[in-house]
């Protein structure tokens, strides 16, 4: 199954991450967390990786619909949106594909939704190459 | 596809919810975020939720395995934990289910992680009856 939207900037870890915030914002998602997952399995366990970070991506019209068609959702929710670096100078930003959600949950309801998120997911990482250049 | 792993206890969603940290701490998850989704919405488009808290659950050994195995499975980390009211004394809580990982990601070297985490949390919400009790 599908679950990834993703793309590869050529900018490094810190401008890649700006750049995803800002983009989210223009297509109408708060980021409601943000977590750092590279730092926290140092902290805990002392893993090293990469810069990796999660960002909780929410429109919250389009989390309205969906808790409302169905109300489990919210284990899926908020979509979450990764920007993780590759190398020094290129990361690596992905969304959940919304489009997943219909084929997890087989809930054709949330159809609509998932399609419009999906839409505005796709326009958010197709920006990016633009906003680091 | 089962996603959810859920539970019903006979509790008001305050003690559903923190009964649901306290088991979770039991099973070695952090909480890496909490969204309050219902009052999100309630801000952003006055909408009118039951409560409903999201919890970021996360162990980290398995987090860095997940990682390892699936450099892409942030997208579905932290594993989501619903505590949602239903009705003033009853409350549903259910967690992601970590097979749905094996399955979406369709990678089989997920699969002792995604065990290892289905059975504690499958321990976390079975505890929880005796905890609100």
């Amino acid at each position: 199954m599908q679950y990834a939207l993703t793309t590869t900037v050529n900018a490094p870890f810190d401008r890649a991450l700006t750049a995803t915030r800002e983009a989210l914002a223009d297509e109408g998602f708060g980021v409601l967390s943000e977590i750092d997952l590279a730092g926290t399995l140092k902290a805990k366990v002392d893993a090293d990786l990469d810069p990796y970070v999660i960002l909780g991506a929410c429109r919250p019209q389009l989390a309205e619909q969906a808790v409302a068609h169905e109300p489990s959702i919210g284990l899926l929710l908020p979509c979450n949106v990764v920007v993780r670096a590759d190398g020094a100078a290129r990361s690596v930003v992905e969304a959940l594909d919304p489009d997943m959600m219909v084929g997890v949950t087989d809930n054709d309801r949330l159809k609509d939704v998932a399609s419009d998120a999906r839409t505005r997911l796709d326009n958010a990482l197709a920006s990016l190459p633009s906003r680091v250049s």
